[in-house]
C-alpha cells in the first residue's frame, strides 16, 4: 500500500472523530441540552471545530495530498478520497484566515440581528449586516476562484461541480411549467380539510413517528429518533445516525411528513458503505443528492395515494376520534392540499419550488450586482407576486423568514430544488426498472424501493459527483421534466383539471 | 495582568472544552447511544482524549507553568491554578509515554478479561492480567515518585495530599468501632421488610426521582436527570451538570437512594463558583470530598428519620397499593436495614465501609509486596470473614465483583470511605452551627443545609486540598469519630441495642 496513504489515514480518522464530536455536541444542543449550557456549548463547539480546521489545513496534509494526487498505486476509493479532500483543502486554504475569521464573526452578529429583525418585521435592523455579508461572500468567492461567474464558487460548496448556468436552465424550465399548473389549481381549489387541525396529542404523534420509522426500515440499533424544534438528521459516527421530528397539536401532517423526510436522509446515511466511513469518498456527493432521498420518501412515497392509504388505518388506531370518519380519498387530498402561502417551510409540493426559485433569483441578482441589499424587500415582494400570485403582509413573512442569508449560507437554497428534481427522476427510473410499486406501498412495504436506492445511489457514496451519479442512474443528464410530469399527472387527477 | 498567565488562559479553556467534549461522548454512551455506535464512539473518545493529553503535556504549557510558579503578580486563584495544573502536568510527564500506552492497553484487555472471568467466577482468567497490572502500576508509582511508600503515589491521584498513613489510621479506628456495632445488630436483626420488593413501576420510580431532585434544589435548567445502568454524575460544561439514576422493579430503595446520592454530587458541581470553571482551581479538591457530598445527602439527610417521613406520603401518592399500610417507622427501618452481604454496591451504611476497608487492606498488601495476586481470592474470603462474618459463595460474588482493579484503578477505593467520614463530620458541624435540622428535613426543606454546604464547601472549590478544607470547616483535622458516633447513636436506637 502507498506509504503516503498510510500516513494520510490517521489524519482522516482524526478528522472523522473530531467532526463526530462536534456533531454530537450539535445534536445534543438541538435536542436535550439544558438551557443554561448554551454559552459553554457554543464555545466548546467552536474550540473543537477550530482544532478540526487546523487539522484540515495542516501543511503536512497538503503535502501528502500533493504526493498522492500523482500516486497511481491508489485504488479507486483512495484516489477519489484524495480528490475530494484536496478540494476541501483548497477551499479551506485559499480563503485568507482573516476573511474566515471575519465571516465567522459576522455570521454570529448578523444571525443575532436577524433574530431581532424578524419578530419586529424590521429589515433595516438586518440590512447593514447583510450588506457586509454579501460583500464578504463575494471576497470569499473570489478567493476560492471561479470561471464563469461568482455564484458558481458559492454553489460549489454545497453542490460540487454543479454550475449556476445548469441550475438556471433547469429552474427556468421547472418554474415555467409550475406556474400554469398552479394557476389552474388555484382556480378550482377548496379550503384545507378541517380534520387536519383537530387536536392531536404530541406524545401520540411521536409514538406514531417511532412506528413509522420502523416501517420504513430505519435501523434503530444504529440510530435514534428524537424531537427538536427544527427537524434534522445527523450522523455522529458509524452506527449512529440520528434524526429528529417535531409535532404540533393542531397539525397532523407536520410530524408525519417531517418524520418521513428525515427518514429519507437517515436511510441514505445508513446505506453508505460501512468500509468507507472514514474516507472522504464515504459521504454523499452533495446536498442536492441528499435532499433527493428525503424528498423521494416524503413526497413520491409518503404523499402517494397508496402510502397514504396504508397509513390511515394506523393513524385511526391512535386518533379514532379525530380521524374515524375520514376516508382514504379525503386523507390523500388533505396530504396534498395545494395553496399559495407566504412561508416556504410549510409549502406544498407544487408551490415549494417556486419559493426556492424566488430565493435563487434574488441571491443570484445580488451576486451579479444587479440588486442592492437595500432593494431586497421590494424585490422579494414583487417576486412573490410574480411566482405565487400573493404579496407578503410583512417583511417577517417575506424577506426575513429564513435564517440562511444572515447566517452566511449563500448558494444553498438551490440544493432543495435540485433534490426535488432528482427525487422525481429517480422515482420514475425505479418504477421503470422495478415495475409499478403501488401495491407494495399500499401494504407499507418499501423494501424493494429501498433496495434499489441502496444499490443505485446509497452504495455509491461520493464515488461520483451528484451530477455524474444522477446521469449514471438515469442513463441521461438529469432534467426537470420527470418532476413536472409527476406533478402535472398527480395534481390534474387530484384537482380534476387538464394539465 | 501577568503576560504568561494571559498565554496560559487559552490553553486552560481548550483543555476544559476538550474535556467537555469527551464527557458528553461518555454521558451519551452511558445513557442513550444506539448499540451499534459502540466501536466508533470508543475510537472517537480515545482520539479526543489523546488530543487533550497532548495539550496537557505540551512543553509550552510546561514552560509557562515554570514561569508562573515564580510569578508573584498572580492572585490567589491564579496561583492555586498554577499549582494544581503543575501537579497534573508533572504526573502526566513523569510517566514514560511507553508506560502510559502499555497501561492504557492493559486496562482494555484486563477489563475485557474481567467481563469474562466474573460470570464464569473464574479468577484464573483475570490473574495474569492483574499480575501485570500490579507490576505496571508499581512502575507508574515509582515514575511519579513517593516519599513514604508506593501506595501514596496512587492514592494521591484521587485524593491529593492524603497519605496512606493518614488513611490507615482513620480506617483502623473506624473498623474497630464498626465491627462490635455490627455484631450487636446482627444479634437482634430481623429480615428485610417485604414491601420493599413488591413491584414498583420503573417509569413511576423515575417520575418520583424527577420530583425528588427538584425538592433537593437541583437546578434542571442547568442540568439533567436521566437513567443508566450505573448511576453517575458528570459535568459537561458550565450550566450543564448531568446525573443519572436507575430503578429496579423489585427494589423501591434502589432508585431513591441512587438519586439522592447523585444529587449530592450534582449539587456540589452546581455550587462550584461559575467564574472559576475554566480554571484548575474551579473543581472539587478530591474524590473523597466529592463523595462527602453524595454520602451526606444520601445517608445523613436521605436516610434520616425526618426525611424518610417527608418522602413517605409522596411515595404513597404514586404507589398506594404497595405502601398504603406502611407507617413512617416501618419505612425508616426499611431504609436503614442492616445486614452483612457479599456485595459492596448494595451494602448498608454500617457494613459499607467494612467492604471498603477490606479492599484497601488487600490493595495495600499487594503494593507493599505482602500479598501475591495468586493469593488474592483466598485473602479476600478471609478478610470478608474477618470484617463481615460471612464467606463468599463464589469469586464472582467475592474478589471478582468490582471492575476497578482490572481497569487500572488502584488507590481509588479509600476515597469512598474518606467521603463517608467527611460527610458525618460535616453534617455534625452543620447542625452545630445551624441548630437541629430535623424540623426542616421533615418538611423536605433542605435550603439552609444546602446554603451551609455552598458557603463552607462548594464555593471553596479547589482553593485548598480536601484535608485542609475539611480542617477549616471542622476547626480540627478530620477523624472517623463523628461517623462512628452518628452510626452508633442512630443504629442503637433503631435496633434497640446499647452501642
Amino acid at each position: 500500500m502507498s506509504e503516503a496513504w498510510e500516513k494520510l489515514l490517521p489524519h482522516l480518522r482524526e478528522m472523522v472523530d473530531l467532526a463526530g464530536a462536534v456533531k454530537l455536541m450539535s445534536w445534543d444542543q438541538a435536542t436535550l441540552m439544558p438551557p443554561n449550557a448554551s454559552p459553554a456549548r457554543a464555545r466548546g463547539m467552536a474550540t473543537v471545530e477550530s482544532i478540526a480546521h487546523q487539522h484540515l489545513i495542516n501543511p503536512e496534509v497538503g503535502d501528502l495530498l500533493q504526493e498522492l494526487a500523482l500516486d497511481d498505486s491508489l485504488d479507486q476509493d483512495q484516489a477519489a478520497s484524495v480528490r475530494i479532500l484536496k478540494r476541501d483543502y483548497d477551499r479551506a486554504t485559499k480563503v485568507p484566515p482573516e476573511l474566515v475569521h471575519e465571516l465567522a464573526e459576522l455570521s454570529g452578529t448578523a444571525y443575532q440581528a436577524w433574530t431581532e429583525a424578524r419578530p419586529q418585521s424590521d429589515f433595516s435592523l438586518l440590512q447593514p449586516h447583510l450588506e457586509k455579508m454579501i460583500r464578504l461572500k463575494k471576497e470569499e468567492a473570489d478567493a476560492i476562484g471561479w470561471e464563469t461567474e461568482r455564484y458558481d464558487a458559492l454553489l460549489d460548496e454545497f453542490e460540487p461541480e454543479m454550475t449556476t448556468r445548469d441550475v438556471e436552465a433547469m429552474f427556468t424550465e421547472l418554474t415555467e411549467g409550475l406556474r400554469p399548473l398552479l394557476e389552474k389549481i388555484v382556480g378550482v381549489s377548496s379550503p384545507r380539510a378541517e380534520f387536519l387541525s383537530k387536536g392531536y396529542d404530541p406524545a401520540s404523534q411521536e409514538a406514531f413517528s417511532h412506528w413509522l420509522v420502523d416501517v420504513l426500515n430505519f435501523d434503530s440499533d444504529s440510530g435514534r429518533l428524537d424531537t427538536s424544534p427544527h427537524p434534522f438528521t445527523i450522523t455522529i459516527g458509524a452506527g449512529d445516525v440520528r434524526q429528529t421530528t417535531r409535532s404540533e397539536e393542531k397539525d397532523l401532517m407536520m410530524s408525519i411528513y417531517a418524520t418521513i423526510h428525515e427518514t429519507g436522509h437517515a436511510l441514505y446515511e445508513q446505506g453508505l458503505p460501512t468500509e468507507l466511513l472514514d474516507l472522504p469518498v464515504g459521504r454523499a456527493p452533495s446536498l442536492g443528492m441528499h435532499e433527493s432521498q428525503s424528498r423521494l420518501w416524503e413526497n413520491l412515497v409518503g404523499r402517494s395515494r397508496p402510502f397514504t392509504e396504508f397509513m390511515l388505518p394506523h393513524l385511526k388506531e391512535r386518533f379514532s376520534a379525530q380521524l374515524g370518519m375520514v376516508n382514504p380519498d379525503e386523507f390523500y387530498r388533505a396530504a396534498n392540499h395545494v395553496e399559495p402561502t407566504l412561508i416556504r417551510v410549510t409549502a406544498d409540493e407544487v408551490t415549494y419550488n417556486l419559493h426556492l426559485m424566488l430565493r435563487f433569483e434574488l441571491e443570484l441578482a445580488m451576486f451579479r450586482e444587479e440588486l442592492d441589499v437595500a432593494d431586497l424587500p421590494n424585490a422579494w415582494d414583487a417576486a412573490m407576486e410574480k411566482h405565487l400570485g400573493i404579496r407578503p403582509d410583512s417583511d417577517a413573512n417575506g424577506v426575513l423568514q429564513d435564517m440562511h442569508w444572515s447566517n452566511g449560507i449563500q448558494g444553498y437554497f438551490p440544493t432543495y430544488t435540485l433534490g426535488t428534481i432528482y427525487s422525481a427522476a429517480f422515482f420514475a427510473k425505479a418504477q421503470e426498472q422495478l415495475g409499478n410499486l403501488d401495491d407494495e406501498l399500499r401494504d407499507g412495504n418499501t423494501a424493494r424501493l429501498l433496495g434499489w436506492l441502496r444499490e443505485n445511489i446509497h452504495s455509491k457514496a461520493y464515488r461520483y459527483s451528484a451530477k455524474d451519479l444522477a446521469e449514471q442512474v438515469l442513463g441521461a443528464p438529469v432534467s426537470a421534466k420527470p418532476l413536472l410530469e409527476y406533478l402535472r399527472t398527480k395534481y390534474s387527477q387530484l384537482y380534476d383539471i387538464s394539465a
